[in-house]
């Protein structure tokens, strides 16, 4: 499968890019720059070595290549980006939108969130794309940092959020790649209205231990997975 | 020290009352209704057996004795509640708010919240109060079922929320009463934002999996309590 990883250059979409790259997936780096898509899609080379497949491009070419399109750009720029995108993402495709809508986007404070106007920032992706887009939110409250950090097993919970459960298991396969993630299905899409904001709930808690890579794991069950499988 | 559970007749409020008391603290139930609230403090009893202190009386005169309160009430009701005590919370008494904005307070679904007009329904409690009441937010995420099955060990971490060090202090030195039972000091009282919806998310989960338990512990450290303790 090709997997797309548009703001693969940054913090999040980068250490999204290493984990599915080392476990053999192909992503291709989305950028508003081409160049500069290929120079940081030649740096994960380099740190994965051997036959790792990263390809960078700019973010239109990037959404028609990927089978799967990840979305790793912070709330301020992402409705431009859904914008740029949304003539060559195909009907039926998966989107996933990892936006948390921090109030840093308006010059507040990471910890602090601002409300989009459509609920979440994963609704507000959805109106700017075709309606048979299939989307999913994801990945809000998994550090970029620990991310990136490809030999340290992960200690959180992916928290998946959308209305069609064969998008959310498919997704739910990838992150399943990912030694130590988990995958919890929240409900539909509207529940990105609170995951979305648990991202701003961690910075606080990092804030008040002086910490950098606090997260959430799921009680309840021994895994998690795939609803009834 | 006397605690005093207000809704201590309700699930959340029922288990922490049975937590804290088998722990071997006096807790004062209060009940809109005086027998009321003195026939679950003797459902208490029954339960602990021994020499477990647990008494019961009206919201008014439970939050008059307490030398902290805990609020458990459903959000539909909470505002008339801490209209009728507040003339009984002394000042700098710390009051730990639990409620969770959920919809089904205007009739809509325990997966879904409300916005409090104050931001949270935390912050709307203290706007009630004498503002010199110590208000800490606390307990979103966890199950009363849970909190009442008693020889059970807990299983989620308690986000507590608020302004004063110290106050968050005390009541974590309370949940730490409470068998794996952890608290993680999520920031100040606005964070009840965010704490207060992620009880919907876990019904939402709940609901995905089947099950009625769902919570969260925090990773990222070994343990939390105070921040540099």
């Amino acid at each position: 499968m090709d997997i797309t990883v548009i703001g693969g250059t940054g913090e999040e979409g980068f250490g999204l890019t290493l984990r599915l790259a080392k476990a053999g997936q192909h992503v291709i780096i989305g950028s508003r720059y081409e160049e500069k898509g290929q120079t940081v899609a030649g740096k994960a080379r380099e740190i994965l070595g051997g036959s790792a497949e990263v390809d960078g491009t700019t973010n239109e070419k990037a959404a028609e290549q990927g089978d799967l399109v990840f979305v790793t750009v912070p709330y301020a720029g992402q409705a431009d980006i859904y914008r740029a995108i949304k003539d060559h993402v195909a009907e039926g495709k998966i989107v996933v939108d990892c936006t948390s809508p921090l109030a840093t986007a308006v010059g507040g404070r990471a910890w602090q969130v601002i409300r989009p106007w459509h609920g979440s920032a994963a609704e507000q992706a959805k109106s700017l794309l075709n309606p048979k887009v299939n989307m999913v939110a994801a990945f809000h409250t998994i550090s970029g940092e620990q991310l990136q950090d490809i030999e340290h097993p992960m200690e959180s919970d992916v928290m998946v959020c959308g209305k069609d459960p064969e998008a959310k298991a498919m997704v739910g396969e990838l992150i399943d790649l990912i030694p130590h993630l988990r995958w919890v299905d929240a409900g539909d899409l509207t529940m990105a209205r609170i995951a979305e904001t648990m991202t701003a709930l961690l910075v606080s808690v990092n804030r008040s231990y002086k910490i950098h890579d606090a997260g959430f794991r799921v009680t309840g069950r021994d895994s998690w997975g795939r609803p009834g499988a």
